[in-house]
């Protein structure tokens, strides 16, 4: 048996105190075999190749010079290489959270500018300190309270900001930052006459390769044979592949100069020092809503997809330690020159396929990009944005998620109205607002849902002691007797509800002498429904029809019997069974 | 059988258009009885006796001329005598509602200046239209939301405000309006030395009568066997009498010049013009919260007290019909020089009590408070503004429920800490957002609640084809199986809770091969938790147990049917019952 509760740690010590519970490294450490090495380091290898051309493309996108994407991908990775109960999760610059920093900080801040990037800092550990926060409270539960069709509808429609965003960097074209849809396509409209023709030709010609490299290169490799051990490290370089073709395109033919291409430019060479975030309570108010997003929606990503890697492993993550271990790689970004960071979907699943079996694979990459940073800086001179744009167009298309939407609609029409509001009110209104609309609309859609819940009137299947619904089985009934399944907990927002619907049903059956409601559905009864069914026995027996109850659940009879209920409609009203109530009253 | 389901009408014609559901008078003008008239005739009087000074004296608290809550008292009493559903309910100014309008326009005008007279006119169509909208909508279900703890503890607070508010008035101080508790007592402390002894000793006598009055003289009157009929008077003439006797003696005495006794000074003759309230929109939007909270918060009290008096009758109140009268009510008001009016607690049940029968009660208190403007106003120039004050205290003293909070507190802590907070927010941050954030905090304990719920493993009860709590009832079960009853709809917020329960109650029994999930709580599966059933699935084959469904209610079913769900666990893995399933699965 492999699996543990999320209560227990992941770890195998349990029982009680337990080092490797606050630390898991300690554990693959201890248990470290000789085979896992070559997938650790393949792994890690493949995943340094995604992520150098990745973080500089996300710096940009959020705003910042595209070292410090390449800062963020280096202690963040060691540290949650050491701290995080996911093995395989790719920790760095990820597309949404870079667009939330750029939604955050433009207001406050010119792009580009030490101001802007010390705030992206200071971000960082606001980031940093809320997660750790709310692991060691243990709130990881918190969010389930982000529905799935709610993060569907905001992700497709961030991937679809952050992609229409890139088309500057596509056309050679310069707009203002924004984080609103439609804004960004009325400038990308005003200025799509001031085409750069040779940019153009290059961004698509990157996009046609990363796409053949994606969708078709892995499978003529295999018609012709090559080995399974090579095709992946060869498909996931394309990125590197067009970064190298065309630097060297541009620095030989002098395009930059020649046909005005924009190149990403000096890249400092060497570590990143020592950087001090802001501790200035003002900043951090100001700050605080886009950290608590950046938080939780970036959280919900990285445990998505560490919960669905390791269950395929049958391996188990620890949802509040992997809330300590985000937490402490924000941290570690905020004082090493980088920005808020997150578990990557698209990497991890990278990671996990090159066969990373433990996080000695996040560490390897973590020093590969240090030495990228020490020695390659030099060679990105002449690398042309327009290819960090088509880097960042390929990899956020995949996340506009339409099958989702197809299934939702099919299964539940008021989930998939949720998911478009969601999807809608991004692009309209932003990213930020957008999100929290979507909590709300979840929230009111089950309220609205439970406030008018299913009500059953019931007959007794055959000869079981099953009773069903009169409208879906051949029951039999009785008629002075009505039977009545409320599928609801009662509480404030349907108590009005049901008192009207049970009225209602004995007003339309004169001959019914006895009202059985059945607790089988009901969870609880709160103080309001409590009120409401005092008066309604009230106005029944006032009608000549008595109340019985059935299949209470325990927890709801030890509230009624406290506060007097069951002695104000007489025990012998209350029945363990709705078969017994029935046979009780000579139903049956 | 008496009894109807509110989406009928109240009238008797209630199966095609009926003009008297839409002018509900037209029901009992056609049936009027003879024996009618002399309870609505005594009703109407006693009540007017009582809505005079309250007229005035909540006015006052509302910032506004004494004038202004006798002028609110006339045409609404008479719209709503046509169009509201309760036969009984007595609407004109209310001591909650009085104090929302001062919370709302104090910090747009000085209280009594001609703009705040003619914001609470703008307020009061405002409030009009916003309940006859929500009532042709068919929105009156929406006041759900506001629980009964909530409004408890919401309505408490807000009667020790407006209770601690009336100090003033009588100590003879003069102290800044505020709607907030803590300012109230901090102004009161730093002025109560500047206490008239004279205006003190005739509020407090004052509230000696009343309370003697409300308290005691009715039994004593029974004791030397006064006739019922007139006990009802008498007692209901306290306020009536203090007025009398102190606006006799402050004129007799010149107490008003000789001790510095605040009066009432000059109320204007005859009846109110026709006034226009403001149709502007930055008004409107600035009113709009206060208008809101006033149209549901007042709603509230009226519809409660409507529903509670009808039903010892037998009727039936519409919450539809009952949204458009009170909002004809409010919009009658704001041409008629009044301000917003609500269904009233006290003076209802008095009315009730006093035998009123139909409306006509309503319109013969509405004539009588006319009449007292065209020719009684003189004589209030004398009124002393500590007697006002002392009625206020008096009637709004009932309204602190401690009595509900004990119950509350015994039932369930939760809704009791609902009550609380809500009382709480009211008295530290005022009545406005006092009762958005009592609404937030009744769906978040809902949420709460549902978010970790109650997980039962079943077992056979004796010979029965019931299964109940391992816990909590002497049942059999079989080694190779569990059945888990979850209680609770499967839904966002508790998708992951389940998940991990269900995986931990297999990892504690590794015997176990068959794992059964009970579905007769569940009342619906939204798309997170079906994402979480089928990696739910996956995971508990890799662990080389069989997952099965009972009792699925035939709404959740329809849908597991049409997204495939039933496919994916094989439809000889889905059971009618938990017994059919037990059978099935060789455990009975």
């Amino acid at each position: 048996m492999a699996l543990q509760t999320n209560q227990a740690s992941a770890s195998p010590t349990a029982g009680g105190f337990s080092l490797s519970r606050y630390l898991p490294a300690l554990d693959w450490m201890r248990h470290y075999k000789h085979d896992y090495l070559i997938g650790d380091l393949l792994a890690g290898l493949i995943v340094a190749i995604m992520l150098v051309p990745q973080g500089m493309a996300y710096a940009l996108l959020a705003g910042l010079p595209p070292e410090i994407g390449l800062y963020a991908s280096i202690t963040p990775l060691l540290i949650y290489g050491l701290l995080g109960s996911s093995r395989v999760l790719s920790v760095g610059p990820v597309a949404i959270t870079s667009l939330l920093v750029m939604a955050g900080i433009t207001p406050l801040a010119q792009p580009g500018t030490p101001e802007y990037i010390q705030l992206a800092l200071t971000l960082a550990v606001l980031v940093g300190i809320i997660r750790v926060a709310m692991g060691v409270v243990r709130l990881g539960f918190l969010v389930n309270f982000l529905s799935q069709p709610v993060l569907s509808g905001y992700t497709s429609a961030a991937a679809l900001i952050i992609g229409f965003s890139q088309i500057k960097g596509l056309l050679g074209i310069s707009i203002p930052r924004t984080a609103s849809f439609f804004e960004l396509l009325g400038y990308i409209g005003q200025n799509v006459l001031q085409t750069n023709p040779v940019t153009l030709a290059i961004g698509l010609g990157s996009i046609a390769v990363l796409l053949y490299f994606q969708k078709r290169l892995g499978s003529q490799l295999r018609r012709w044979s090559v080995s399974e051990a090579l095709i992946m490290p060869i498909t996931r370089g394309a990125p590197l592949l067009v970064v190298i073709v065309s630097t060297l395109l541009v620095a030989g033919l002098g395009l930059n100069e020649r046909a005005g291409v924009a190149i990403v430019g000096a890249v400092p060479a060497g570590l990143p020092s020592l950087t001090l975030p802001l501790f200035d309570w003002d900043t951090w108010r100001v700050l605080m809503t886009t950290a608590v997003i950046i938080s939780v929606v970036g959280y919900m990503e990285s445990i998505s997809v560490a919960k669905s890697l390791a269950s395929r492993r049958r391996q188990k993550v620890d949802p509040n330690q992997e809330l300590v271990a985000l937490g402490a790689a924000n941290i570690a970004a905020a004082f090493t020159g980088g920005y808020p960071v997150n578990g990557g979907f698209s990497r991890s699943v990278v990671n996990f396929n090159a066969g990373a079996n433990t996080g000695l694979a996040s560490m390897i990459t973590a020093l590969l990009v240090g030495l990228t940073v020490i020695f390659l800086t030099p060679t990105f001179y002449f690398l042309p944005q327009a290819v960090l744009a088509a880097i960042i167009m390929v990899a956020v298309a995949s996340l506009v998620d339409v099958a989702m939407l197809r299934h939702v609609w099919k299964y539940n029409k008021a989930d998939a109205a949720s998911l478009l509001l969601t999807f809608a009110t991004v692009l309209i209104v932003g990213v930020e607002i957008g999100i929290l609309f979507g909590v709300a609309i979840a929230v009111v859609l089950f309220l609205w849902r439970t406030s008018r819940p299913h009500v059953a009137i019931v007959g007794r299947l055959g000869d079981s002691e099953t009773y069903r619904n009169v409208l879906r089985h051949p029951v039999q009934t009785c008629t002075h007797i009505v039977a009545v399944r409320v599928d609801e907990s009662l509480y404030f927002a349907n108590t009005r509800y049901l008192e009207d619907t049970l009225l209602g049903i004995v007003a339309e059956q004169p001959q019914v002498r006895h009202l059985l409601l059945i607790g089988s559905a009901i969870n609880f009864i709160d103080a309001s429904a409590l009120a409401t069914l005092e008066s309604l026995v009230i106005e029944l027996r006032d009608a000549g029809v008595s109340f019985y109850l059935s299949d209470i659940k325990g927890p709801v009879m030890d509230r009624l019997k406290a506060i007097g209920f069951v002695e104000t409609i007489g025990a012998d009203h209350i029945f363990l069974s709705t078969h017994e109530a029935m046979t009780t009253l000579e139903c049956v």
